[in-house]
């Protein structure tokens, strides 16, 4: 029998992850904080919930894909939180960016109801999420993660289980400033050469049949050139997760010289950012925007 | 008849340069600071000159390759200098990194002397030096690219023509200091996971199957890992790339936050270093090394 899902917000990501968990044939229990979101996919089959809580009274697999440790926290210890309703012997998947420290502490509540958990926080992006094919870096136990398996590949294609609880959320923190600083290394760079008069396309002629070349440059390149920030990766969650990768840096005495100083920069783009742009939207740094 | 082909600088990069245009049947004439690098050459068949001034008498097409801006003024314009005796009708390379202003002024001094000039950095460290493999990211005339591109043949694969004299060397260095902020980039990420108490192997694997993957990052990932710091590129060359881009950005009025933050690193690491290291021992900042 096909185990009872649960799904907890219904974003950019949470939405097509509930439709591909439908296509799939689990029966799915929804619940967004606006309730718009979920009638969409009560149309497409699933059930709506009143609150996080009975989502979770609900399921056998409980995810949860929300946009800052803010929320979660409201999801799982608010009013008719989540985590109070947790069934025994279920799996909690938490695939929001958030700390490896809120990640252990998550566990440990799971672990006194008798569930297990697992932080999967995912890459790939909204293309990904609509193809099933979301990268997904783990925290947690494998043999938690071969009974939910069958519930991931309907929404991803890659597990990295990467060590215990936390282990997932720290290496999202890492890939993810890697990500960041390399797109401020392409957009500095971009920058230098048109401003000493050379065109922004001679550098990315070079960069592309260099040992520089990335496939997150081959991608931002023509968004910085063309201007078009329309949102693919929104700016204000890349700066979240930088500001989390700091945070745990600082925790564990790490200084990130290179990661501090482009946070700063993100920080005055985010600042001066009209409505939502995408994270190669840091090549306004130079200007008023 | 094949043109008289001029060397001077046979380093990392300029000897296994000067071996290919033997190999290509080029006549060569060539110069070094230190002799004892001139007469291996010799024995392959290169005439030695006394002078970089005698390189230039010699030369229908004169190459340079030395390590920075010092250098290159020295064999230029110093003691028996090699501008003063540039024939009339020859092609002077020069494919030392220095800055895009030297690289004018230098184009300047040859069309006094009714000699053409490319500016000429090349990137594809020691391996593509000795496979005759390099890439070079040229300044300059197309006419004067296609007149030696038969003796460029012999050391290079591939020919940027990136626009007037200057341009060569401001897209080489916009591109290095992309390198060594990607490098940088995954330092700070392996340093933070570790720190946290992930091995950075975990980090790898999902870099490698990630947007952020570059090859840079797939040389000196497993450089870092094993702490083996045998210089491919010298992180005092590096450093010395790093200074000029900001040097230039500043010329420009232009703020390179990140790279500014990694210069200071690298700095740190260069002051620390015992002996010459790679530019991957950026991931030493947080060692007393």
């Amino acid at each position: 029998m096909q185990p009872k899902v649960g799904l907890i917000g219904l974003g950019l990501m949470g939405s097509p992850m509930g439709r591909n968990l439908l296509k799939a044939g689990f029966p799915l229990t929804v619940w967004n904080r606006t309730r718009a979101k979920s009638e969409k996919l009560a149309a497409e089959g699933a059930a709506i919930a009143a609150s996080p809580r009975d989502v979770a009274a609900a399921s056998d697999v409980l995810i949860t894909i929300v946009s800052d440790p803010p929320a979660l926290e409201e999801i799982l210890w608010g009013k008719e939180g989540a985590l109070s309703a947790l069934k025994k012997g279920s799996v909690y998947i938490d695939s929001s960016t958030v700390t490896p420290g809120l990640a252990r502490r998550i566990a440990a509540a799971c672990a006194e109801r008798g569930a297990d958990f697992l932080d999967a926080p995912v890459t790939g992006g909204t293309w990904g999420a609509e193809k099933g094919e979301l990268v997904f870096m783990m925290g947690g136990e494998k043999e938690v993660l071969d009974r939910v398996e069958p519930v991931l590949q309907a929404v991803g294609k890659r597990f990295f289980l990467l060590g215990p609880n936390g282990a997932g959320q720290t290496v999202k923190l890492a890939m993810n400033m890697i990500l960041a600083l390399e797109v401020e290394a392409l957009a500095e760079g971009l920058e230098l050469v048109t401003r000493s008069g050379v065109p922004a396309e001679r550098l990315i002629e070079v960069l592309q049949s260099s040992m520089g070349r990335a496939p997150v440059l081959d991608v931002k390149a023509p968004v910085i050139i063309k201007r078009d920030f329309t949102p693919s990766f929104p700016l204000r969650l890349m700066h979240k997760d930088m500001r989390l990768a700091l945070e745990l840096a600082k925790e564990n005495g790490v200084e990130l010289p290179a990661g501090a100083a482009a946070f700063a920069a993100y920080s005055a783009v985010k600042a001066a950012a009209q409505g939502d742009v995408d994270y190669a939207a840091i090549a306004n740094y130079w200007r008023k925007n």
